[in-house]
C-alpha cells in the first residue's frame, strides 16, 4: 500500500492511497490523522472499493505526509560508509538527535536558507511509526512501523558545528523535504537493500544501499522507545550515507539555484530547489 | 501575575491565576491553551474580578503548568560556575537540545526512572513564551516572554555520554520535573540574580545565582527565533549552575528513594521523590 498527503486547494489537504493510476482521497487531513485512528485500515478498503474523490497520478500535488508528528528522531552515525568517511569508529548505541513538525518541508517545496554559508545534503531513509510504542522489543518495533518515506536531512554546517551540540544546524524551520509518499513495511525492506541517493544539480553526490545501515529502523524504533513513547505518525530518520558536503575534498554546499534530488528505490523521489542567502553571522 | 495548572478531578485539570490566598479557576486546560488564546489577559482580568470558581492555595494540587509544549529547548553550559566545573571555555554560541512534552512531569510527581545507574539533577530557570516569535531581536524577544518557572533537567548520565549527542540521556518520558508556577516577566528579572538551588535529601548541591546566567532568557529566545518559530507554551530551560552529581568528587547520582528539591526564589519550588532501578544495559 502507498499513502500520501495530497493538496485538494489552498487551505485543504486529505489522506489519499493510491490505486492504479489515480490516488483515492481519504477523510483525513493527513497520513498522520488516518493513522491515528483505529480501524483506519478498513477505513481505506472501503474508500478502495467505493472512493469517488479520486485524482490521477499525473496530477496529484503532494505535501509532506505527515503534518503534525510529535516527535522526530534523527540517527547519525549510521551508514558504514558515512561513518567512514567521518573517520568514526562504528558506534555500539545510535548517536539521536530531534527535529520539530516545523522543520519539514514538502517533497517539492523551495527550501529558503537565510543565514547559513555551508548547507549540506543528507540522503535518508524515514521511518513512519504506526502505533503507540513504549519499551518495544525488536519485534514489536517492527511489527509497530507503518512504513518508509524518503527525507533529506539538510544540515547548516556552520551552525550545526558551533557548539558540541548539532540541533541548531538541524531545526531551522521548512528545512527537511520529506516524501512524497509512505510505502507500508508489508510492501518493502529497507534490509534487503535500496539504492538511497542524492543528487545536486544532477551530479550524484550519494549513492549508496539502505543495507549499509548499522542500525535498522526496528532496532531504532525499539531504542528509542526504551526511552520515550512514539505515537502514529512520529518519524525516525535514519542516518545518511557516504558523500556529503562536509566529507568532501574539497568540501561543496549547497548554492543558491541548486536542485538537490533525494531518491530511495522503490519508495520516491525529492525535488527541491535552494534559495540560499549566505552569513552565519546571526 | 502568577498562573498555574491545578487538577480539579481525576480527569480534569484548569489554568488558575493566583489572587490573594486563592487560585481563581480560568476556562481553559492548562496555561498552553490559555495564553494561545487572542485576549487572555482581559478573561485573566475579568475571571479575578468575577470568578466564582475558586481554590485556596493550601489546597491547590499543581500539575506541570504546559501540558503540552510543541517545543521545548534546552541550553546547556550557561552558568559560568557550571562552565568551570566541566573544564570548558565560556562559549560564543548558545549550547542547544531539545526535550518533549512527554519528558516533562509534575512538580511534585514521584519520578520513576528504570534502566539508569547515574541519575543526576540540574535545576534550571525555565523561560515561557508568550507569544509567537520568529526572527525576533532581544528586545521582541523580551516583550515575547511570558514569564519563569523552575525546571529541573534531570539527566541519565550514562545514556547521555552514550554517544556526542546528550539527547537520549535527556528525554526520558516523564523525568524532567517543572512548575508549579509560572510568575510573568513583568513581576520578575532573573537578570537581577535569583537564587537557585537544588537539595538532594535536604543535601545543598545547587546554590548560585541566575545572574551567573551567560545568555539570559532573551538572548535565548531571540538566538532560537533565528532559526524556528516558537509559540505560546514553548519552553526554553536555560541551564544549570556547578554543583551537579558529575561533577563532584567523587560523583554522585540520585539514589532510589530519594528527594530532589529544586528551587528558584521569588518563583518556587520543585519536591520530587525518586524510583530508580539501576542498569543501563537496554
Amino acid at each position: 500500500m502507498r499513502l500520501a498527503t495530497v493538496r485538494v486547494d489552498a487551505e485543504t489537504t486529505r489522506a489519499a492511497v493510491v490505486d492504479a493510476d489515480s490516488w483515492v482521497l481519504l477523510e483525513a487531513g493527513d497520513v498522520g490523522a488516518l493513522i491515528a485512528r483505529d480501524g483506519w485500515r478498513e477505513e481505506v478498503a472501503t474508500a478502495l472499493r467505493t472512493g469517488a474523490d479520486r485524482v490521477a497520478v499525473a496530477d496529484a500535488e503532494f505535501v509532506r505526509p505527515l503534518l503534525a508528528p510529535s516527535k522526530i528522531f534523527c540517527c547519525g552515525l549510521n551508514y558504514r560508509d558515512h561513518i567512514v568517511e567521518t573517520g568514526r569508529d562504528v558506534p555500539a548505541h545510535p548517536t539521536l538527535f530531534a527535529k520539530f513538525a516545523d522543520t519539514l518541508a514538502d517533497p517539492t517545496a523551495d527550501i529558503v536558507v537565510r543565514g547559513s554559508s555551508k548547507v549540506d545534503w543528507e540522503a535518508e531513509l524515514a521511518v513512519v511509526v504506526g502505533t503507540t510504542l513504549r519499551d518495544a522489543d525488536r519485534d514489536e518495533a517492527a511489527a509497530g512501523i507503518l512504513g518508509y518515506t524518503v527525507a533529506n536531512d539538510v544540515s547548516m554546517r556552520d551552525w550545526q558545528s558551533r557548539t558540541l551540540q548539532w540541533l541548531q544546524g538541524k531545526a531551522w524551520d521548512a528545512s527537511t523535504p520529506i516524501g512524497p509518499s509512505i510505502v507500508t513495511a508489508d510492501a518493502l525492506e529497507p534490509r534487503d537493500g535500496l539504492r538511497i541517493e542524492c543528487l545536486v544539480d544532477d551530479e550524484v553526490m550519494q549513492s549508496s544501499s539502505t543495507a549499509e545501515l548499522v542500525f535498522d529502523a526496528a532496532e531504532l524504533v525499539s531504542y528509542v522507545s526504551g526511552f520515550t513513547t512514539l505515537r502514529p505518525g512520529d518519524i525516525v530518520l535514519t542516518g545518511t550515507p557516504g558523500g556529503v558536503g562536509m566529507g568532501r575534498s574539497p568540501q561543496r554546499w549547497i548554492a543558491d539555484g541548486e536542485t538537490v534530488i533525494t531518491r530511495i528505490e522503490g519508495i520516491g523521489e525529492l525535488r527541491n530547489r535552494f534559495t540560499v542567502t549566505p552569513g552565519d553571522d546571526r
